[in-house]
């Protein structure tokens, strides 16, 4: 008998059809003798709906108040499913986060896991239930209704699997598993058996969307085996996501991902002086901005051009910040580039591979993609190109990496 | 400064519109000086379109997951209000059944109340807050939510304002208060400035719809003074419910009520031996059958016919009863007449007022309206007529009590 953590997320169960289809997946795990906790996001598009309701009454609701809102959705999703499972004859009951007694911090919106009693969960598995959790939630010191934020429905799974020690977690999503890239863009992209939580961080941030980057650095720390799997064929195997992988020799690297949502920000004639990459590094990141790939011109006179990425959604605010602060940087004009994308490779092996990113080069210099910047870090190498050759430079990358 | 307890239906919080009309009656009560708790029912159709959605899923759902399922539309209620009163500029802050400590038994679906913490809402009171309490709902002695059933927000209001010892509970409605008769059939039907507390229980049970009975037994109990006003005329005094009232003497009777959820079942040609009565009644009791009026023919030789009321709803259950036990009732067959309807006049002061009988028959009389059956009480009297009489009876019965 296994302890298994099951999470499905909104499009899941948006209707009753829907609803039926994961009971089936949920009973099925069940009724072949393991012990169960599902945990459940908002139906459909619940959670923009209330959004919208609050948005009316007052554009810059309360933070608190939207949380005691957005939470009902989810609560709703596991009253549905407990009703039929029950209905299939599965025993199963249904759990707020309060319930749970998941803690978090007072950080409304975007609240952190404190602890999770277990208490609740382990009595009712001990009555042979199905645990349904309402996902995304849960409860402050002062008994406050918290949110936790994007990808919280994967995190509030993932710490649930830690706090009882699961066996597994499953995150049903609507693709099979991790590709090596995405295969809308990518035809010749492979289903990963395995991939390390480092690879998948790597690939998250770099913008696959497969799992939120928060629940897998909780499943890190915790050591908490992920699958990722498809709710369409819940028993074809997904990918899992953990510590070391069998396979990790196979492949140089895990995966390609492409980023669009990204600005390219050109700060052009700044004095050449001591300090002023920091002066102007401090000033972004005290405006709470994350910088990307940085690139500097060398200081060939009195004047350098300081180059850096910015996550597209920043960009206003990054302008602001620049032109409330031109006399004190001293610089002559800001040049803005919106037609760029990132374009990644990861691989935990990449550090003691010689001649990963050269092959990366190559692929690009054969197919005559112009490189604009280079990044690299333990595990992964990034280059920006122009947004039009994005998906381009990853099917020629991947054919390097990847051939047929 | 008083303490102030109001409530609020679902069609008076189903949009942004009217959210916004609510919120001003808050505003406005809350900038006079006054402490303020508002209870709140689920936005218009919430709670109906719940149940549909469980119903869906399986037509017999758990009840103590259709508490669960139906107990957000509460919470998204008063989250929704306490975001527009803060754009309003008005301090708010929204609490759910379980955060305000409202304990209930485990009677899923129909539960009571059986105490109320106070202190989360004193703590809040104290910072200046409005507090919005998600009404209908509590939470019993396992952490699970619980609903109050029919009614529930009203009495959730009203256990409120008796745990805190507020001033006043003020129920909005869409009316401005109680009538002598319902204004809808009697065109002369005056608002009554006060009502005791044994009033409004015999007009609601009698088929007044304007408070749910279970709230005035509430705060008959714990001397809680109930007003009953319109949330689209919030400055128009109401009418209210309490002990004594001051004008008792002005008028006989408080109100006239017509209640046409009646069936008439008579039991033709029961044998006429001691005990069969008293064995029919019990036989219904023992069903659960809300036997109203009764009569019995006069036994004038071996068979007898027994004659009585029962709520519309019981109808089939009394049918199925009395078929059962065709034998040992010894009855020869069975009539139902669902073309009746009870028409009764309520009043605290009726036992010492001698002739109050007399007229309500007198003014039948004059009218041709045939009486089927009467029924009295310490403070009511009923009659049986035809359906198609029942409003007449009603405006020639508050023509005679309150002369134009």
């Amino acid at each position: 008998m296994s302890l298994i953590v099951q999470k499905f997320g909104g499009s899941s169960v948006a209707d009753a059809e829907r609803i039926r289809r994961v009971a089936g997946i949920i009973a099925e795990t069940y009724q072949a003798g393991n012990e169960l906790i599902v945990i459940l996001s908002a139906q459909g598009d619940t959670t923009d709906e209330l959004i919208a309701k609050a948005a009316e009454l007052n554009p810059r609701a309360s933070k608190r108040e939207l949380d005691m809102l957005m939470s009902t959705g989810e609560q709703a999703s596991v009253a549905l499913m407990a009703i039929c499972l029950k209905g299939m004859g599965v025993p199963a009951v249904s759990l707020t986060g309060w319930q749970i007694g998941l803690k978090t911090n007072s950080e409304y919106g975007s609240a952190r896991i404190e602890s999770l009693s277990g208490d609740r969960i382990k009595k009712e598995l001990g009555q042979g239930r199905v645990i349904l959790v309402a996902g995304f939630q849960g409860v402050n010191s002062s008994n406050d209704i918290t949110t936790l934020g994007r990808g919280g429905s994967d995190t509030s799974a993932v710490a649930v699997a830690a706090a009882m020690g699961a066996d597994k977690c499953q995150i049903f999503t609507d693709v099979d598993g991790v590709y090596t890239a995405d295969p809308r863009k990518v035809p010749g992209a492979r289903k990963l058996d395995e991939i390390t939580y480092t690879e998948m961080l790597e690939l998250a941030s770099l913008g696959a969307q497969v799992l939120h980057n928060r629940s897998v650095e909780l499943a890190k720390k915790y050591h908490v085996q992920m699958e990722v799997l498809s709710s369409f064929k819940p028993n074809t195997p997904g990918t899992l996501v953990k510590e070391v992988t069998k396979n990790m020799e196979q492949f140089e690297i895990a995966g390609i991902a492409k980023d669009t949502n990204t600005t390219l920000v050109e700060v052009i004639g700044l004095k050449d002086e001591p300090g002023k990459a920091f002066q102007l590094f401090r000033l972004l990141s005290n405006a709470k901005i994350n910088v990307d790939i940085i690139l500097q011109s060398s200081g060939c006179g009195v004047r350098k051009d300081i180059v850096f990425t910015i996550p597209r959604a920043d960009q206003e605010k990054t302008l602001v910040s620049l032109e409330e602060h031109k006399d004190a940087l001293g610089y002559e004009r800001i040049a803005v580039d919106q037609d760029v994308a990132k374009v990644s490779i990861v691989g935990a092996g990449m550090a003691s591979t010689p001649g990963v990113a050269a092959r990366m080069f190559e692929a690009l210099a054969d197919a005559k993609i112009n490189i604009n910047m280079i990044s690299t870090s333990e595990i992964n190498i990034s280059v920006l190109v122009a947004a039009d050759q994005a998906d381009r430079a990853m099917n020629v990358i991947h054919e390097k990496f990847f051939p047929q």
